[in-house]
């Protein structure tokens, strides 16, 4: 392998949010990313962190890739952990690096009795689909996913408090 | 109202999880709930609490619904809160117990300056979805819930590592 994988760090925020980005023009939402990257070094590396990081660095110390996730909780089987994005850029495919980060998250959850990892995953992206049903995940079709946003949630609270 | 809004403590725990349990049968997972009375008041009500909620409580004292939430991290928006699950007990639903609980979790995360509300809905669930979008939600058709659990966990690791 022509990378390894470590923890992400403070030093990493910027090529984190780089890889945020790119994986948001993937998803076909290019205007969706509003943290920057003090957000991140805030919410990610500071004493209470909101997610922990794995990055994916090739031997020239440049990052290829990233794994962000969280806990959660379920109700019915206890501590968790939430994937939530995983993403290697577009020119470093096919060398690994997302199964590695992958991986990675997936011994974390593991070594740490967490009870399920969970993640989103896009209708259309077939690829990553039968990726993570060939490593043993169930991907749901009867779930939906529900959100409000915050100017959704401001006109909300207006009319109902 | 026959009934008040406030936060969730120990003494609440088994009738939390008896909502829990009943909201399993409901969504058709009878045999889905692993957490205990125990497990949920150390892992909701110690120091370090995963989790937060409210509570619906009749006159009487008697706990006939809940909300249950906690911390995630939006990569494009920043913190975020994540309903886990909202249940009014069968016999008191249509007395405005669901809104109310509801609109306590939409109202906290406004007050905490949280960027967005998500949870997760069936796809039969269409009482429940109407009344989401009626209240400015988003209910997604693309994305797709992905799960590992702790039996697939362990195979995936004992064949990656």
């Amino acid at each position: 392998m022509n990378f390894t994988i470590r923890k992400g760090t403070e030093k990493d925020a910027q090529a984190i949010l780089n890889l945020i980005t790119e994986l948001a023009v993937f998803e076909k939402e290019p205007d969706a990313v509003e943290v920057s990257v003090e957000d991140l070094i805030a919410d990610g590396f500071g004493d209470n962190p909101r997610f922990k990081t794995f990055v994916a660095e090739e031997n020239d110390g440049s990052v290829i890739g990233m794994a962000l996730f969280y806990e959660r909780y379920s109700t019915w089987k206890g501590k968790t952990i939430h994937l939530e994005d995983l993403m290697v850029t577009a020119s470093k495919r096919g060398i690994g690096a997302g199964k590695a980060l992958y991986t990675a998250v997936m011994n974390y959850a593991f070594e740490n009795d967490y009870k399920r990892v969970a993640w989103e995953v896009l209708d259309w992206n077939t690829n990553a689909i039968q990726f993570y049903e060939n490593s043993g995940a169930a991907v749901f079709e009867d779930w939906r996913v529900a959100q409000m946003n915050q100017e959704n949630l401001r006109k909300f609270i207006n009319e109902n408090i």
